[in-house]
């Protein structure tokens, strides 16, 4: 069974430095021969850190909203199609052996704080959700990275700390 | 079809300050003649609003993360059984005409976010969700209550405008 | 917490029979005492059993595939929307504490599948759902009545021997 | 985007034929570079058609009930957790282009039902989910195949058909 890294953030495309960051971590992710799975969609982060992974040779799943694939990026491997909308931000997370999570709206917030309740670690790169989450950074269930390689070791630290 | 205001809020029981606060939520959401509806445990804001409402001779469906009623407030008429874990919450927020959120953790902040994302009205009750937070509040999406009859007033507003 | 019975059948309208069957289930539910929770669309058995039990002052929960309320019957008390498409026909029956299944496509057969998965006991009213459910109906897990008035005596029994 | 198809059946390990059925579909799906997707348990036709698909080189994605990955098959590339039970059967058959239906009891019935109500087409191999499905069979959304190869075949013909 492969290793699963969830990469959560924004689905909207205005920010170019947010989709480059999105493309460098979705290539990092597959160099390290983690499967990248994400919400799926042609757009934001979710679409960048596909084509970042595609491009790199990894493997990348897709849980979409929708019942079908109109809407999903092409650099999907896999498109699992849930019909269940945002509820499927549940699966993303629960399906992540580590979540990264970039800056994002509201269903992003929902992911982060999913993965949270699940017991997921989450880490937020170059994003802060705010205070409202502060009890989790305190106990380390929720860390800062400032780069994509801070997020790649940490993710490796995460993963063997649970291998142990 | 009756209207159906969702509270949300933490799963514990330790802040007693929060439980009645809840507990008047509920009661007061019975007064209007609204169906209360939350996540249906007996624990924390679930059991206390629940309390309040049907003390107040309110509706209150309890939306469950289980498949069975065990662990479920004894203050439900309604137990919604999803089997779904924490991705009910998605259920929660999309069946409330509005969302009240009391203080709480990780699973509160999902509902809040889910709650956004899709669009419902969030009044937050003497909480502050923090800064991941700060678009909706600008939009008033999100907005603040001081005490449960402020809650109330900006509920019945938000009411009335969306039926014109 | 109220007993619940859930009625599954046909989304379409053609069968004036099957319609008034489900109204006069619907009916006896209420009279019974029970909720009524069905898919709560505003067609086929769904609709024709809301408005039974509504008319005879029962208290009915229709649990929604969409995310909103348009196309629900107008016979709902409590309108559950999930967004979830057919996985809501899960919810459905852990949600009933037994269900009563009339004759229908592939919508009803696959909650009289999910209702017998979950343990749920499942009574066909004037329906067979054919061979492949035979095991369940040697057991008695699956059971045929002929009438209304013989699906509410084996719902009560039902409930009866759950209770001992 | 590869195309899926979905392997549903018992999920019990009595029948030995019934398993080396399901380990020669899953190898046979392997070998015409589709990825094999089912509901990811360690028992019965799941774990057989994902040992079958794995060892001829194919990709099997698991969708499971639960929100770990105990009791998951150990031939499983990618596990997705969705913590949502049976109601992951409605996933299972979306996500699949095409589905292929074993022997099964109420669970494969659910999943059969679920994707005839969600327009897939599906194949019953050596199976005959009985006369509750013949509306099905009659417009041939639903067909029935003699031996392995008979399903890849028909598998074929619907993607292509599809394709035009």
């Amino acid at each position: 069974m492969r290793t699963i890294v969830g990469v959560m953030g924004s689905g909207e495309n205005g920010d170019d430095a947010l989709l480059t960051l999105a493309r460098e971590l979705g290539a990092a992710i597959a160099r390290e021969g983690w499967v990248l799975l994400n919400g799926g969609r042609d757009r934001g982060v979710m679409d960048a850190s596909a084509e970042g992974a595609s491009l790199a040779g990894g493997l990348v799943v897709g849980v979409l909203p929708d019942d079908h694939t109109r809407g999903a990026s092409r650099h999907l491997d896999v498109a699992v199609r849930t019909g269940m909308g945002d509820a499927r931000n549940a699966i993303n997370v629960l399906s992540s052996d580590v979540v990264i999570a970039l800056a994002g709206g509201a269903g992003t917030l929902s992911e982060i704080a999913l993965a949270l309740k699940a017991g997921r670690d989450v880490i937020a790169l170059d994003f802060d959700p705010g205070e409202g989450f502060a009890r989790y950074r305190d106990t380390e269930q929720l860390r800062f990275a400032a780069s994509v390689s801070d997020a790649v070791v940490m993710t490796r630290r995460i993963l063997e700390r649970r291998r142990r």
